[in-house]
């Protein structure tokens, strides 16, 4: 509790005066039945209270520095559905917040303190309460007041990241021994389950992409369902949570143990790429400095094999890294996996190709979280008119090319936060194609 | 899709007549962030078409007895991220459907076919449409029609059960073999969705409960968090899906693979009840009927046993049986673990503890698929004013009845199906005493 009281007296801090009121996540059901749905709370008010139970709601009072929560009062019948019923006496000592009531007296908290207008959320209103709708309702800071405060973690909220990616960690390399040619992608996705549940971890952090073959080069392939064949490689991007606090890697490893020459030269690139951006991570770098570091270490690599060809600059005006890795690098990651605040009010996005994805662009600070996840893919829906297009195509090694039409793709990512001199980082999977092969090797 | 064309069949030849429009569920993301929700189809539009993509829409004619789907039109350079985008043509041939549009030509169709007014789900209406806004909507009858069909499930259906059954009940004898005092219940709980995915179930049926201790007291117990000690019973009731059809099976264990003596006691009453229900399913029998059965048995039971005294009928006339079982005998199930239709028009809940939360009332046809689940639990919720009120405490025995304020609870659920003569039970788990016991002796 002691992450939340500290993120509290951080957003008391900030130049919002007046009162703020927040909303918890809804409960639910899937469509019209009965059957409830995996709750997980809201990040923000998460962030504010640490509160896991759906239906509540906060009052934040900027003056006296309080937050007083509104929980429902469930009927005592439930009990014997859900359990015991605890009291206001029994929340408000876990969640050690300032005051509590139940949801029916906001109306008089209201009128005790007199609030005529009120700060709330700008996109996160999920059930509208009456005696909040007749205030004047404020919704133009209150949201990126508290994103501002959460693209800077706290020490406390990088412990609970930390054991996030070590949780992370563990379950990819259990993923990564469980691959093998025979198997389906979602056999492999059961078993990073098993082992993210083996550590308490009963939320992933978004929905685990486990894709072999071609499809490797589909960056946010959702289905999981085909059979693993020899000689492809497999791509795992996914992440659990611990508290609510998210995990983030990919690995990309060759499904029969031993990478193939050509995905040894493909991986070489991007590996190269990810430790060069890493070690130029410290407060006061420009992310897109990063960014742009990775594409031309790429787009270099790739000139090297002999992939493309022509002037280096003349590349990059092109934007022809983009047709290999059409993302940005990486993404600020807390209570969310894309977290958020990623550009701050007056920066826009770049739109060109080689920026235009970038989910991330502030200068680095210590407490930034991010993650770094260059990528090379050969994507049918990308070469295709690249290769129709003699103004494109002249750059292109058009006959080695063909040979990578059914490679796939591959991404490595680590999760990072910045420290007052560099950067710690969290993943601890292995990524050296010597490693992971040794690591392999036990898998058949 | 031989299906979902004879489901669409019965709905032709059902009572309605004109036009109906269906949507599929919508695509949705966590909150306000691009983390993207797992989709599941929602149950009615995956009955009619069987189709598993979001933001669909269908129009039946039940005239022509045609049903034509509306898909979204993904932008060309949404394939980087999702794959190669599916053509019109290709969709139509995946799902064997009379016609297909993008969701844009919905206007038209209208047109085309001079709708003025048309059948609308009554509860499910995702994403208004502007020109079905425009029409007349009978919101009445839809929802039910499909609803009375899906009660009795066809012979293909009925496979797909099967196959669900299968899998759950794999998933079920693994994580039952997971169990050992010093794990933790999330623990047990990974290990089971290991096993469904294992067989490619990537969705459950319902949130596992996984549950040891006195909270296995608790019916619906949601945390999934504690430790498992030795002594306790563990009661796990969960369910895999496949291709969205439900599987859903109970069994209460010894976490250290022996029965108590009053873990036996209490338990055979259960099972005997159970047993004694599943030989009762045949057409014909009325459901309350059989729960009726159900609560006589264990009524018996605990008389037997000496922890609740005085004349049957009295007790039953007091609704004693309710304090260890408050809950209905089962429930129908398909494409929702609770399906939908449990009482048909004109037959409404019996409003008194021993039949208030029976979710199903209807005669036994051919094609029902129903859970069989009786249980005996101790529940301070319940418990504490039954001890406290002389008018009911007269029926108990105090003395025996303290030594199981901490026993928790014992629940056992198999999956039938009715047939032309009697059952088929889908679950194929270990539910006998020793049968358990013989399993759990491999787990230390």
């Amino acid at each position: 509790m002691e992450v939340f009281k500290e993120n509290r007296e951080r957003l008391y801090n900030s130049s919002l005066k007046g009162f703020a009121f927040l909303q918890s996540g809804p409960s639910g059901e899937r469509y019209n039945t009965d059957r409830d749905l995996a709750f997980r709370q809201e990040s923000n008010f998460f962030w504010l209270t640490g509160v896991v139970e759906p239906d509540c709601n906060a009052f934040v009072d900027f003056e006296k520095k309080k937050t007083t929560l509104f929980v429902p009062k469930l009927p005592s019948e439930y009990a014997v559905w859900l359990g015991k019923i605890e009291t206001l006496e029994s929340i408000q000592k876990k969640y050690e917040i300032d005051a509590i009531y139940y949801n029916t007296e906001i109306g008089k908290f209201i009128e005790d303190n007199k609030i005529t207008e009120v700060h709330v959320m700008k996109t996160l209103n999920f059930k509208p309460v009456a005696e909040i709708e007749k205030l004047v309702k404020k919704n133009e800071d209150l949201e990126y007041t508290i994103g501002e405060l959460r693209v800077y973690k706290t020490d406390k909220e990088i412990e609970l990241l930390r054991i996030a990616s070590d949780n992370g960690s563990f379950g990819h390399i259990e993923a990564m021994k469980a691959v093998k040619p025979g198997k389906y992608e979602y056999q492999v996705q059961g078993k990073l389950l098993e082992s993210y549940y083996s550590k308490g971890g009963q939320h992933t952090s978004f929905e685990a992409i486990i894709v072999a073959g071609k499809d490797s080069s589909t960056l946010h392939y959702i289905f999981n369902d085909k059979l693993i064949k020899d000689g492809d490689l497999v791509l795992i991007d996914a992440g659990t949570e611990h508290r609510c606090y998210a995990s983030d890697i990919t690995r990309t490893i060759p499904a029969n143990g031993k990478y193939s020459d050509d995905q040894k030269m493909i991986y070489s690139i991007v590996l190269d790429a990810q430790k060069t951006c890493i070690e130029m991570l410290k407060p006061g770098v420009d992310f897109i400095d990063v960014h742009t570091t990775a594409v031309k270490t790429i787009l270099k690599g790739l000139l090297k094999i002999g992939l493309v060809k022509g002037d280096f600059d003349e590349l990059m005006e092109h934007h022809i890294c983009s047709l290999f890795m059409p993302h940005g690098l990486g993404h600020s990651m807390g209570l969310d996996v894309h977290d958020c605040n990623g550009y701050p009010r007056g920066v826009e996005r770049i739109k060109n190709p080689t920026y235009q994805y970038l989910r991330f662009h502030r200068k680095l600070e210590k407490g930034v979280v991010i993650t770094i996840e260059p990528g090379c893919y050969f994507i049918d829906a990308l070469l295709e008119p690249a290769i129709a297009n003699p103004e494109v195509n002249k750059y292109l090694n058009l006959e080695m090319l063909a040979r990578f039409r059914n490679f796939g793709g591959i991404r490595i990512e680590d999760d990072l936060v910045i420290t007052e001199t560099g950067y710690e980082n969290l993943t601890k999977v292995p990524k050296e194609i010597d490693e992971i092969e040794k690591l392999l090797a036990q898998n058949n």
